[in-house]
């Protein structure tokens, strides 16, 4: 689909970005060119590296007077296939890794879209704040990569997604102009907002070059428990009351379920069995707070009423930092533990957290039927109805047999999801993996709508043209 | 500028509303044609009363399909003549305000966009749950105004503004088609987040017909102080260590000067001196929490450090819910107290947190070089760096020549704030008032971003047409 690019807009690429500014060795470039679960792999023509937003600009400036298409790509860390380039230039920000500025006045961290996230944190931390944005992959995931995908994550339920968090962003737009939108103002009300556009875009409507992130502040009360549940909407039920009796200050709430455990157990060295009941579904709650002893406080309350009145069976709270740390592991090492176990099909979907329940039975029970013998491990973040719905085969099945079952069943589950007003990408976006498939699902209406803003911002299609719509 | 609407167009309109559905009465139409200050007054050839989205999607169609423009408006309480036809096809959606849904599982509330913000709070409270946008006009401004201009209020440094507070919307396209995006979801990659961009276009990118609003536990605990600090770089240095010490659980932290304190002693009835020790400067502080007594304690602390070391200088905390009143109605009836004052210019700006007091004395000593004897009355919520700086005439000085001086002074105090970064527009929106001098502010990049957005969505610019850009 993506025309070879010319030799003379390479040659012009090149002389902007210098020396140091661009490669086409290919050792350089394999580990940008293949996903890490190696699912995708591509090409590109050139790897373009520019140290500055105004090299950023004269890059894409270049590639839209000659029609050029370009791959943006963060930390090579998503999982839908939108950062791999088939034979567009291939654009780093690897080399834009700047923390331009720490203010806690203002509580806003800017830094360039290169710096990785746990680069991010630190930055945050010497400065005695957070940036509460959490999820695995905070080694390698950077800034520019995370805005362009709004990225989640396990504190979501309390603090938003990377739109919530974002105060301002510098961009350069698909006509190779930059944006100055490097606000940091808690209230701003004069015209769109631009940078709620760009977050999402999945590269496609310009470059993130910089951000404005919200910082917080480091909350000295901590507590961490797991319970077991009869059900999901019991654990459901348990999130309502939990949000109650915190006011507000649950930071995570995650489902795991029995064989979600059953496999780290196996699978993880160090898991050991949390709750001797051994309970069909887990839950495991943070609740953090500002003032001593309040998430202790309100966990205790919580747990003890619940117990009372039969909605947890059990439950545990963590003692020491040691066993917060054990109980998370649990939780973190699903796909470690799934990798060990065999193939397995894997679904970032979102529905109402009031349907979880629904969702989990109807999904399972047409998987089954479907495909008799899968398990299902069913696990994430319940606060956000955002459930990381993966089947697994049967125990000793085939795995190359069950692989090439994905795509129906991805079809089979979406379909539960959207009739059950959800989403098909709760927080990995769309990439080339899942647009045609979020095409079938959306409206004219909306496709139209979404696709008259595309060619108003980038009329040739040189941004990531075949990610989205 | 907005041409005659033919008579054949309005006889269409008249046929889809039904009898009940539309008003051409002089007496009907009166109060919503006069903005509620008499700043501004307009006129109409048809105040349209649709019934249901399916109603506002056939008036808007017939506009579309005739190039006729439209002004939607909604409680009519906006402040800078956005709502206010010329002409235009006026648009209210009073008589839509259903309260659609209330779900305490997914925390959400859905409602029609002609209820009141106060009657959404009514709806939450019966369901146990709270909206937390709080403003003055909550009586009379409804959803669809409040979605339409991004609302803020006092309550935004903790829970942001209606950007933040909407999970979902439902509105009718420029083009008359129904765009249904009335999502409960909190995780959502899907492509471009549409919602964002009707949030804040005031009324230029569609007509919000619901929307899906987020719901907050009531916190059970709360702790209302005044403090005395000797500058604004005091008040903004004590915000600082207020969100440490509460660990984010700060509500409200409003400036109020002591010229603000006097005018509320002179013409509030009830006013009482809040300090004895009359401080040049005051904050009012709100903290709540889930936790029991943490927000007092909270407080507490907070107050006795800041004390200790000087940063404030006098407190009080209030003892009793009267008290709390009491403080909070020092803060809210500073525009009643000017009123009785005489002339005011006013000015809704915003610059960052850590610049408030470079902004308060370079625009103060500013406008007394040009305009000797005025007097400053800045008070506001210093959280969101949004400071509301009137400038009162002279004791005794002429109204007339005060008013007559309005513009010049806001470009004086909008230069300062745009040197500083900051925003001419904190929370109010630009309407039909300050789009000119929006324009002159932008850079070109920017206006020509915002504009190829609405062309893309409302070719014939039948939306609100003489607001933005």
């Amino acid at each position: 689909m993506t025309l070879p690019v010319p030799a003379d807009v390479i040659s012009r690429l090149k002389a902007v970005l210098g020396e140091a500014g661009w490669s086409q060795d290919p050792e350089r470039l394999a580990p940008k060119l293949v996903e890490w679960r190696d699912r995708w792999s591509g090409s590109t023509p050139l790897l373009a590296l520019p140290k500055s937003t105004a090299e950023v600009a004269a890059v894409v400036g270049i590639c839209a007077e000659s029609g050029t298409a370009i791959t943006p790509q963060g930390g090579n860390t998503g999982l839908v296939g939108g950062q791999i380039p088939e034979g567009e230039v291939l654009l780093s920000l690897e080399r834009m890794r700047a923390v331009r500025e720490v203010n806690t006045l203002d509580d806003v961290l800017i830094v360039e879209a290169g710096l990785t996230l746990a680069a991010a944190h630190e930055a945050a931390e010497a400065a005695g704040r957070r940036f509460p944005l959490s999820l695995a992959s905070e080694g390698s995931a950077t800034i520019g990569g995370l805005v362009s995908t709004n990225a989640g994550g396990v504190a979501v339920l309390r603090y938003g997604t990377m739109r919530q968090l974002v105060l301002g962003l510098e961009a350069v737009l698909p006509n190779g102009e930059v944006w100055n939108g490097l606000k940091r103002l808690r209230k701003d009300n004069t015209g769109y907002d631009l940078k709620q556009l760009l977050i999402g875009a999945e590269g496609t409507l310009g470059v993130v070059t910089a951000a404005a992130l919200k910082l917080y502040p480091i909350l000295v009360s901590k507590a961490v428990a797991i319970a077991g549940v009869e059900s999901p909407a019991a654990a459901v039920a348990l999130l309502g009351r939990a949000k109650q009796a915190s006011g507000g200050a649950v930071e995570s709430f995650e489902l795991i379920s029995r064989l979600g455990i059953e496999l780290a157990l196996r699978h993880i060295p160090g898991a050991r069995e949390p709750l001797e009941s051994r309970p069909l579904w887990y839950v495991l709650i943070e609740i953090a707070s500002g003032e001593p002893g309040a998430a202790e406080g309100a966990m205790e309350r919580l747990l003890e009423a619940a117990m009372e009145d039969g909605l947890a069976l059990d439950a545990a709270i963590a003692q020491t930092e040691t066993q917060a740390k054990a109980f998370w592991a649990l939780r973190e090492n699903q796909s470690a533990a799934q990798k060990s176990e065999g193939a397995a099909w894997k679904h970032d979907v979102a529905v109402p957290v009031s349907r979880i329940a629904e969702f989990i039975e109807t999904a399972g029970a047409a998987l089954r039927r479907a495909y008799p013998g899968v398990r299902i491990d069913a696990f994430g973040h319940v606060g956000d109805g955002n459930i990381h719905y993966d089947v697994l085969c049967a125990p000793g099945g085939d795995a190359a047999a069950h692989n090439a079952r994905r795509e129906p069943a991805a079809h089979l589950v979406h379909d539960v999801v959207v009739g059950l007003e959800g989403s098909i990408s709760a927080e990995h976006g769309l990439g080339t993996m899942k647009t045609a498939e979020a095409m079938a699902y959306k409206s004219a209406t909306e496709l139209a709508a979404q696709r008259a803003v595309r060619a108003a911002l980038d009329p040739k299609r040189i941004m990531n043209p075949r990610v989205l719509f």
